[in-house]
């Protein structure tokens, strides 16, 4: 090799035959692993084991999902939607006048936990409860909750919720659906204007629902006052009612037994009371009336209430990963392939480095969205459940569950994906369930919105400060508000500057802190992932700015700084993240469970850090050598969690009828 | 912001509002789609052609793929199979004595052409004509190909190719399958020795094949000869044969037309002759004869034979990402949602960054594998057709073949995924294709040949120079024969370094040839991966060498620096796609094809280096101002390939037909 290329021996210090002093002091742990499915149950344990118990005994939908054909398995799926909902497990959400739970926090942790099982019956589930039945409650008022929800709770009232339009599934407010005001008849006339107006993909509307919350452009005479909800009756005894049309969606690669279906509105009719009038009401004479003098406010208000359904989604994703990552481990800790360490055994999957290293840290990143999930989880029941009803605290949450939801199921997608390819061809065949977690969380991504538009709607959160005057700016006017600010503006009204002051000052060597602590400091951690969403955001308030300023177009300067504004909303998303995971370390009473998650949460942080060290090391903030280090000390924690890690699995609590996988797991523990 | 921590300004230039002096020149080029078309098609268009016509002629088979039963699919997909073979494309691999088409080339290109189409077809091919047919023809002798090989090319005699077990897909060494030879009766009995012996995931295996070409232990009065190839029929009149038990795989993730299946085989008695005697043979008496001495050597001699299967489904693998990519950006390129650069109409998908950002990179790989795979297809057909005879090239190919397989399908996975989310829903639903695509191509990872494994053969091939004298070293044989070596002598076999040596010259700057020559300079972008592969091997021999000098178990080294080892692999692999562009390029005749062209390798080459940024800064080899340049570069480049997506998918040649997706891709050219 030219010498003039080759680096420093001492600057590629190879990892094999090194061990650090720390890992000679190293003494492996034992996990308690009762004790941590407990602290990953939370405090909703019990609502979790009745949801596996459901899911237990009902595990042959797995199979069904294959041997029905598409119309069977629809009507199975609605069966079993029903008698899940008598048990309970699905009302959660509702007062408890209606026959519902009336405990938000516990109708998030069943929804999170059916994500263990066939996914349509959770989307079914999702559609019927949160969806519909969510509507009604937060966009209804009383007469719509004495005439609904107790039905709604039973399943006896099947419903939809109509709001995505062929031509619309992200800009909402763009929608073609048009309800017009007749003050003589004193109803409403719901129309589909356009051929791309149809409501489409709307799960329930196939087969199912009888009532749809439709989502349309509110006409009263001249005035456009934005899109409202309004109840609206779509099937009777089977049929469509008179002016509407139905189509079935057809096939679709995964959630087959939903329904999903798109809806032509053709002059029907509903009365006046119809609409969803919590936010926003039209008087017999036709006077409309809001609390909510901006429109675009009022929109984002009404959808604000609707965030549970994205809490549930980010939680869905992260237990559907735990399956996938539960089965490819058990497969890794029985499989054995090619003779390495001995001479007449072969080695376990699980045992070879590089399958530690694409299995391990996606398993330590699991851990900590599900922590970070519960806080999203807690704060999202703390607020409708009047715990909290701070505006500022509600916007937050909105944000926080967006960008949850973004993160936790693009790790769902990549994570199963891994964990099929490391299952090789047996995790092709359906009976190992990794055909149906692939193919029915794949939309996830997608629905209850698309990620990358949440990521930018968490951005805007950021560089607005979540204030509610600018809660009404559309992606344009964000960009005009950013760019009539001072950058230092713009960042001091975010907390990342303060919470990265906050660490740093915890840390040795001052302004040289990132090259004096050490990598197992949380702190130092911390303090990484905080120093880049706040140099992130500064980027992003620099670049608008001075697009704005060279008098380019507000929509150009956005094309091009968009790939920042996202990059620093998923900074934002990671800090919380790595903060919720710490924060549960640092709570646990000492022991060896403590030890445990402690490596995690290390993994977790270092492989965050290593995924993006080129951005750190181009903003001066990771030495070409301690990058080096972080991915050394990354294989050593693979090697720690190694022999821990189907513990870390069992942990999950999966049913293990919801494993399949016959020949791939080896035996129960 | 702490002035402490914000770079300099200079260090972070924004890309918004900046023209280079290379934009304020640049005149956008058109694009001859009919051109590049042909220069995409190559020596082989009439083929490519004929097979677009029978695909058109039979699109109805995607539908057909959801409607029909898995066992009416099945039979369908048979069916088509033989009328495919009817019109010559299926057979041109075998020799025109036996009715084929005698032309390895024609073949390849065929089969490409055909993943435009139903995967389960393609495969059902792969497997008759390709595995099947090719093991005959490949490891037999001409008693083998006069009793089969007509027969196989019209599809009348159906067979499979038995080789993976339950138990063991990788390590192929060690399967449980044996074949002792009985002299008496001058036959071979056939037995599945353990549970996870039977052979699994077998193709054709459970409903049509009538013969086996299967993979045992070849076993001689005392002495195991190793793994050999023998003909065993398995069903007759559509029945398992005496002694052969057949079950079904059962449903699988997709290609549900093609039936795998698992075989089991008790004492099954078949003649001396049915051993395929190319390489080995066994007398009336038992005596084993054969050219090569050595038994692992043998082995992958025989397996080496079989690498067209390995071609084919590196080339399958882009053509699907092409149809999925040809849907996404025509859909990006009619899709609008959000007001952005105008007040009165939304915004085209394609005109923001991030969505370029997502699909434009990705198109130019696509392009940089299609030319890469010609010529990895090229070799195969002057090796296979005698053009070319020497054993090096030969082991060159098998080893190219393995890291273009493994890049291009890797590269169709996560193609397909982010074309799907690029669509959002509408991309869920299956008359969008990305189901079936998604669902179809999982398996392409794995299948001949787990990638990660094939990439360690890769590495094998670079670290002992594709010596025959090594090539029967097993993974552990290689360490120690690697660590036997100096470092210095491993890299001075390789020719990285002299291919490094040879474009350095011709870069300004001598040793700081990094930081002077152009970002666009194509000798740079060669000489940048050239460098990371030179490097990265001697990494590598340095890391196995310390490890044995350590007294380390060689299985030990070898698991802790596997990473490496895959690194260095795709290292080299990316280096050889990058220069296939470059080549194909140079050679194009001055004019605004050779523009475009031009612009895609440039987008290809530096994202290539993006993507592996942190590497490049951590081995001194790009400063973080550089990097970002390129990071910005990248985003220019972007936005040059935006008008003429449409033309670059339109140059695929895909048949409107295979594209379904009537709502999302707007009108044909």
């Amino acid at each position: 090799m030219a010498t003039e290329t080759a680096p420093p021996e001492t600057d590629d210090e190879p990892s094999s035959g090194e061990q650090s002093s720390v890992e000679d002091s190293y003494v492996e742990p034992n996990i308690d692993v009762e004790a941590l499915k407990g602290l990953l149950d939370g405090p909703y344990a019990g609502m979790r084991d009745l949801v596996r118990g459901n899911l237990a005994r009902h595990s042959s939908i797995l199979e069904e999902a294959e041997t029905m054909t598409r119309d069977a398995f629809r009507e199975r799926v609605k069966d079993l939607t029903l008698e899940l909902a008598a048990t309970g497990q699905t009302g959660m959400g509702f007062p408890e006048s209606y026959g519902g739970g009336g405990d938000i926090g516990a109708s998030i942790a069943a929804f999170e936990t059916l994500a263990f099982g066939d996914l349509s019956v959770l989307v079914k589930v999702g559609v019927q409860f949160g969806l519909f039945g969510g509507a009604i409650l937060q966009l209804g008022t009383k007469a719509h909750h004495d005439a609904y929800i107790a039905k709604v709770v039973t399943g006896e009232l099947l419903g939809c919720f109509a709001m995505t339009e062929t031509g619309h599934g992200s800009n909402v407010q763009a929608l073609g659906t048009v309800a017009t005001y007749d003050a003589a008849a004193q109803e409403f006339v719901i129309t589909t204007t356009r051929e791309d107006a149809w409501k489409d993909y709307i799960g329930n509307a196939a087969a199912h629902a009888e009532l749809a919350v439709v989502f349309a452009q509110l006409v009263v005479g001249e005035d456009d006052h934005g899109v409202h909800a309004f109840v609206v009756p779509i099937r009777q005894g089977g049929r469509a009612c008179a002016g509407v049309s139905i189509e079935d969606d057809g096939p679709k690669m995964g959630l087959n037994g939903v329904d999903n279906g798109r809806l032509h509105f053709e002059a029907v009719r509903v009365p006046r009371t119809s609409l969803l009038n919590r936010f926003a009401d039209v008087a017999e004479d036709g006077t409309y009336s809001s609390d909510i003098d901006n429109a675009n406010k009022r929109f984002f208000t009404m959808l604000g209430t609707l965030v549970q359904g994205r809490v549930c989604v980010g939680g869905a994703g992260i237990n559907a990963a735990k399956v996938a990552q539960t089965i490819a481990i058990r497969y890794g800790n029985v499989r054995r392939q090619f003779e390495a360490t001995s001479d007449t055994e072969e080695e376990l999957l699980l045992d070879y480095g590089q399958h530690q290293r694409r299995l391990l840290p996606l398993l330590a990143h699991t851990y900590a969205l599900h922590f970070a999930q519960e806080i999203v989880a807690g704060q999202c029941h703390d607020v409708f459940s009047g715990v909290e009803s701070d505006e500022l605290v509600r916007r937050q949450l909105e944000s926080r569950a967006a960008g949850t939801k973004a993160l936790a199921t693009w790790h769902a997608t990549r994570t199963i994906q891994e964990c099929r390819e490391a299952c090789g061809g047996a995790g092709y065949l359906s009976v190992n369930r990794f055909a149906a977690l692939k193919a029915d969380t794949d939309v996830f991504t997608t629905f209850e919105g698309d990620n990358t538009v949440l990521l930018q709607l968490v951005a805007k959160g950021l560089l607005t400060d979540y204030s509610s005057d600018f809660a009404d700016l559309d992606q344009l006017g964000m960009v005009r508000f950013v760019a009539g600010l001072a950058v230092e503006t713009v960042l001091e009204k975010t907390n990342a500057h303060k919470l990265f002051e906050r660490v740093r000052d915890l840390l040795p060597g001052g302004d040289q802190w990132d090259q004096e602590a050490g990598l197992l400091d949380s702190n130092y951690q911390l303090a990484m992932l905080r120093f880049r969403e706040e140099h992130m955001l500064g980027g992003v308030a620099r670049r608008l700015k001075r697009g704005i300023d060279n008098g380019m177009n507000p929509g150009a300067v956005f094309s091009e700084v968009q790939d920042h504004v996202i990059a620093s909303a998923r900074a934002h998303v990671e800090r919380l993240v790595l903060e919720a995971f710490v924060d549960k370390v640092a709570e646990l009473p000492d022991g060896d469970n403590k030890v445990v998650l402690s490596l995690l949460c290390d993994l977790h942080a270092l492989s965050t850090i290593e995924a993006d060290r080129a951005w750190f090391m181009e903003h001066g903030r990771l030495t070409t050598a301690r990058s080096k280090s972080i991915s050394r000390e990354i294989n050593s924690l693979c090697r720690k969690v190694r022999p821990l890690a189907r513990d870390y699995v069992d942990a999950f609590g999966i049913p293990e009828e919801m494993l399949r996988a016959p020949e791939l797991i080896g035996p129960a523990s």
